[in-house]
């Protein structure tokens, strides 16, 4: 599926870089947030999204006047990058001291998903964010799916960048008196907020109740 | 301090638009992940990266030999992109789920930080990363010091982007009876975890223990 490409090629710290497609698949699967980078008018623009991605394409969708999704709708170009972050390394000096990380950046060019498939990509979505929660609200309505496009981009061009692990220090430091090691870091839930225009006869379902964050 | 330009005026959901420097300094306060975007070839590239911020400017650091260092070194234009995550914002429709987020995107072109001030600079991404940090490693080695490229870029051209509290849905959807609400998500440090290679004799420091994460 992925094929290594001149930009996908890691040139800082190749030891770290990652090309299989399934390790590839594995951090996009645990993450839900995305940075997508394009040009307008010889410029870099950015903006933070989610997606979800079923190991051959990763989907985005919004607005469809906004400048980004036009941008993809038309088959621009983009860079997409997803960043995990595991933990704070702590080395002996601060110039090995570092972040534990999986990440992932891809190029390539937008594709509209229209029709039945359109559907069931809104339908992913709202099941990425809250599992369980799709079957529960009711239909989509024909202007809430007439305003909010879907579009894809291949895999194809995609490398990943992992850190892991205790810091690697120079070793003429190890002798060192300084605390070395890692703090590991992850996204945690806490308990779900109902909101103030709740109904006071709804209870809370199982399926939010059991939440767990993926990163 | 900011001013608003174009390229920051949010055109899609502009209610949630910030242009406050206070309020956009806070954001970036809290974060210490940033994704950087920048043109090559025109094309759209993208690296994530750890940075800070004094109010003022942020500030990058890496690889002198990295190609974003080298862009930013020769003043090279870029898009930074800070994006904190709060929560899940579950509502009694699929169109209406969300995400609670504070996120900042700014513009603007590198400037080198070079002399005491590069040094300094290091030192504070040390106590960025682990605050107390700096003050217990050894001393940057010359080469080390070299081989770190130390860039930063003026808040001038900045907004903020922030989606707080409940859901908000239809009216026509408020006697449903699908639950509605918030899921906090936040980002927590575990126990430190000693490197392997540590000597046994090494303490944790009680800064290293008392880490707090401040997403």
């Amino acid at each position: 599926m992925q094929s290594v490409s001149e930009r996908t090629t890691l040139k800082r710290n190749a030891r770290r870089a990652v090309y299989d497609p399934q390790e590839i698949a594995g951090i996009l699967a645990a993450g839900r947030l995305c940075h997508v980078a394009y040009v307008e008018d010889g410029e870099p623009r950015q903006i933070p999204t989610l997606y979800i991605c079923d190991g051959e394409h990763l989907y985005l969708h919004g607005n469809r006047q906004a400048a980004l999704l036009r941008h993809l709708e038309e088959g621009g170009e983009v860079s997409v990058a997803v960043t995990l972050v595991d933990g704070i390394v702590v080395a002996r000096s601060g110039f090995h001291c570092s972040m534990n990380y999986r990440s992932v950046v891809l190029f390539g060019r937008g594709e509209a998903v229209t029709g039945d498939e359109h559907r069931r990509i809104l339908d992913l979505f709202v099941d990425a964010l809250i599992p369980g929660h799709a079957a529960a609200v009711r239909e989509p309505t024909s202007q809430e799916l007439a305003a909010t496009a879907v579009v894809r981009i291949p895999l194809a061009e995609a490398a990943a960048k992992v850190r892991g692990g205790d810091p690697i220090d120079d070793a003429a430091d190890l002798d060192s008196d300084v605390w070395a090691g890692v703090i590991p870091l992850q996204e945690t839930a806490g308990a779900p907020q109902p909101s103030a225009d709740l109904k006071a006869t709804i209870a809370l379902p199982d399926y939010v109740a059991d939440f767990k964050t993926g990163g």
